[in-house]
């Protein structure tokens, strides 16, 4: 399949995600999405569980895009996950609600979950490389860099359902593992309040 | 109507929301895991979202319950209130699945945000007022009571989600809050593994 009709399928479904809910969605509310017809998708995907996961790649891939960061400081490569995962893509109209609802479904689907691991895993070796290379260059204290990087990831889960569940603007919690990586690795925040 | 059908109700809830989830939710799949009639169950709620609306009551009110500590060190409190939290209750089963699929569900239905932003107040409020009697008794270091609050309970909030989505064990997340707390208010936990 090309890039063109890949793209489009993934942003029907993810507006179809969002129009209809994961209980409602069809192949073919899918495909009204789209100017890709039922049959193309039908051709290129045997259920609505495989588009899903092709969908959740896909969004792994454009998580890795923006996770991607060149900067060798580790104090700059924190802020600029901290930026990919709390600030949202300029040139895409984000809402949390979709992924939640597939994370909601793993304990049902073992192809989700497995794509929901590999995603966490990724997560946390970000901010573990970069926490265990700032105690090596000596700009951080000491820690445990698998400790802390599970408990801001776990915040961030936090955050992710607090904004489903209570409507809490995530950047409540951004403001809270700043001041906890502060604390814990002895640097000050540029983005305090 | 009487306590033993409210609680025959409440519970035929919870066992058909984790038999077929909430896309394939009815009445009358609610009414077969009971000995009530589906009668019965049209009789006291109208729709399935007024039955839901009882059932999260429910669930704050067994909470509540199990949070109810009269223990007056703060220190005793908080061990407690994690207790609460990631032990599950002996004489019931828990899953963390029904209620992960009802905040998902939160975005469509104020009056399931509403009850979840009551459980929320409640579990920052039992934390803050801990951390406030233990500052103020000068058994715990200094710190700002409703912010250690808000990031006990993200972090929770975190483990729930990481429990139904990763399928991974909340004592995770505890040992990490313990940890924390221990380093943020300056004593030793008890049950540091």
């Amino acid at each position: 399949m090309d890039a063109e009709t890949s793209e489009q399928m993934m942003d029907a479904t993810y507006r179809a995600l969002c129009e209809h809910g994961y209980a409602d969605l069809t192949m073919q509310r899918i495909a009204d999405e789209s100017s890709v017809s039922k049959a193309t998708f039908h051709y290129h995907f045997d259920t609505k569980e495989e588009l899903l996961n092709a969908f959740l790649d896909h969004l792994i891939e454009e998580f890795e895009r923006r996770l991607a960061c060149e900067a060798s400081d580790p104090r700059e490569r924190l802020d600029a996950f901290l930026d990919a995962i709390f600030t949202p893509a300029e040139d895409t109209d984000v809402s949390p609600i979709p992924l939640m609802e597939l994370k909601s479904q793993a304990p049902y689907h073992d192809a989700y979950r497995e794509r929901f691991v590999e995603m966490d895993d990724r997560l946390r070796e970000v901010v573990a490389t970069a926490v265990r290379d700032g105690i090596e260059s000596g700009q951080f204290d000491d820690a445990d860099p698998e400790e802390v990087a599970q408990f801001i990831v776990t915040a961030i889960n936090g955050a992710h359902i607090r904004e489903v569940a209570l409507g809490e603007d995530p950047n409540e919690t951004r403001r809270l593992v700043e001041e906890y990586l502060e604390r814990r690795l002895g640097y000050t925040s540029e983005v305090v309040a």
